[in-house]
């Protein structure tokens, strides 16, 4: 390796806790493939099995990367079954997972990719066994990928690949109406309500989108003129920060992945406004 | 450090958790010794002074790295006590740990292996507290053997290491009698019915084989011709996959270390059939 | 990068938690700008918003980093309202954080520093969004000063800086009165009673200073002497190790950052005494 190459990057995020040592064996597999990998958790922590956590994770960390890392993903209740075991090369970065539509916001973000299944056992570890494959297929699949190896030597084309039925969009007269989709730690409300930015500091830009609609242009309004409803609740504006409220208080802002978030300044909205995935949100505008 | 060599590695096995900086000291201490180091997590989540979980993690993880890493692994109620520090080399991989048997399944699973005293304060961090030797002694040590220094250098010889009581197998005839020795994150349950490899896709090879006894040659079955039996339940043949059964049925199968598991199809066997740790395993050859 | 200087090191302690993906998008900022940085976290399971344990953590771990390391400290509840990002740079580290006292055991502990508010966008990821400032100022600033940018560019002088207010000791006649200030993962408890160690194996050497005291020279005492009072509870002595006492004991010792600690050996002091922030400890010298 030429010394002024940026080292190859391979990114973790599983179900896996880090209680039982699984996590750390996999990285013992890349390291001894690839001695000059960077290993980056991007977590272990995602709930047993649940394919949709994962992929809205996955969706707003990997366009931070740089375009040659390798993200292992790996939360794969169908282990040693019929689920293919796939690599997907993007022009922001190679993907190795399971085919159970955990990339599926990958598909959707990305202009062009390609797929192959992972079937050359060349690459993996010798007897693997049926109920590891993150450790003993994926592993070292990102360790060869990561270190040079093409997708092409890596796996035979794949034309079809699974993914989530993701919640979607209503585009109704003057208003959208989505639905919470995930709550981070702090207990705010993430929506997926998505392409919002700030164009100045009064003025808001809104694509809307979905996974099944084709991008239809934008749309602009003024952030103070909307509202945000969602149970009883009735939110006035959007902000630009936690603190426009008091602490305490409810306030409707655009998230760090340009998507509607609904906080508490300094408190949860979960507890506050007894929020959860799954809550209907709608955004009405011109009011 | 020529840049073909692979970088050293030294990886961190605690209970330590991850809210009070203990860990983040000692990752300090071993980058300020040697700047090229990588640094790997197996685990920080081991339960507060649990000795025999650390050294379960351990013997599934180790032989995943190459054989020039280091393996710090820091459970040590007896800190400041009598209990010795020591680093064990073996031909897998070098070992940094306090005395208490926490190592114990290096000394079953190596064929050959070295232990010394950290006798030399040289080596240590000058001043080393009474409380956290973690920091102080087995860092340091850690880092000087990553580097390059030798297990002589390091300390004088120790002629008897410390173990633990593992549960045994019973050899029964027909029949080999162990138990779970621990519960995944999945609520899979391990037991320490070791040493199964599938053959082919219907004979399984086993070796009978514990702390005490020596090898004594291997056996081979159908996969479909055993019993596995536990409490009330019995579960008919081994299987390849969790998928084999229906979502939410029990299934044995052969675990990714080896050994004989139980699990529920995408649930918890734990919660689904009352397996917890130290519970009664029968496996009951050619039924 | 010439080939023998030490890579940059770039440490994270945020309160992110490792469910969501943030600190996973923070590390790739970092790399995109410094592919060869080496990332240590150092926690991300600080209470959410809670500045006084994160200051708390800080403060015991930084000194075991090569003063080249910059640390990256995000615990924001401020996030985009009027509290400045900073960056500090000291004899033993760099610091980028927000301002909101967290870096308060910094400016105590070293002998000088030096302080920038973060006002220049150039080193900042473009369109900075309002609500995580983690990932689109303070990671990209930290990757920049890693990589050899001075705090001159990267921000104007900052003359005044917010602390915490920290509890304070008071320095009676004969004795010294401080309060338990964080509770570790073992349970054991430890105090703002610092500055002590020992001397030899019955004198300990204590410097009664706090944030407020200047340093006044320092007194010894004989170990065996002293007497530790809290709640209803006499502890006669300091000893050096949780052995000293028997199992389920309780006892006084020197903690690894210097400070008084109560513990139980082989349990939690939390638990079986009743400890918790905020409890009055006093230290009764030549009883």
């Amino acid at each position: 390796m030429p010394i002024n190459h940026p080292p190859p990057i391979v990114t973790l995020l599983t179900d896996f806790g880090e209680h039982d040592g699984y996590v750390g064996a996999m990285k013992g597999v890349i390291l001894s493939i690839l001695p000059h990998v960077k290993l980056v958790d991007i977590s272990h922590q995602i709930l047993s099995q649940d394919i949709q956590q994962a992929s809205t994770v996955l969706a707003g960390v990997y366009q931070y990367y740089p375009p040659h890392t390798v993200h292992l993903v790996i939360v794969d209740p169908g282990v040693g079954g019929t689920r293919q075991p796939i690599a997907v090369e993007t022009p922001s970065g190679i993907f190795v997972a399971p085919d159970n539509g955990v990339l599926t916001p990958v598909y959707e973000q990305e202009e062009s990719w390609r797929a192959v299944k992972l079937d050359r056992p060349a690459y993996w570890l010798a007897q693997p066994s049926h109920t590891f494959h993150g450790r003993d297929i994926f592993s070292p699949v990102a360790a060869h990928l990561a270190g040079g190896i093409s997708l092409s030597q890596i796996g035979s084309d794949c034309q079809q690949v699974t993914r989530l039925q993701q919640p979607r969009l209503a585009l109704l007269p003057g208003a959208v109406q989505g639905e919470v989709v995930r709550i981070d730690r702090f207990g705010n409300a993430l929506t997926n309500i998505r392409h919002l930015r700030w164009v100045d500091d009064d003025m808001i830009e809104f694509i809307p989108m979905d996974a099944k609609t084709e991008k239809t242009g934008s749309m602009q309004f003024k952030a103070d003129t909307v509202q945000v409803t969602f149970g009883w609740h009735t939110l006035k504006g959007i902000y630009q920060t936690y603190s426009h409220v008091s602490v305490g208080q409810a306030v409707a802002l655009i998230g760090s992945g340009g998507e509607l978030e609904i906080s508490v300044n300094r408190g949860s909205a979960r507890e506050k406004l007894a929020l959860s995935v799954g809550v209907q949100v709608k955004l009405l505008l011109n009011h």
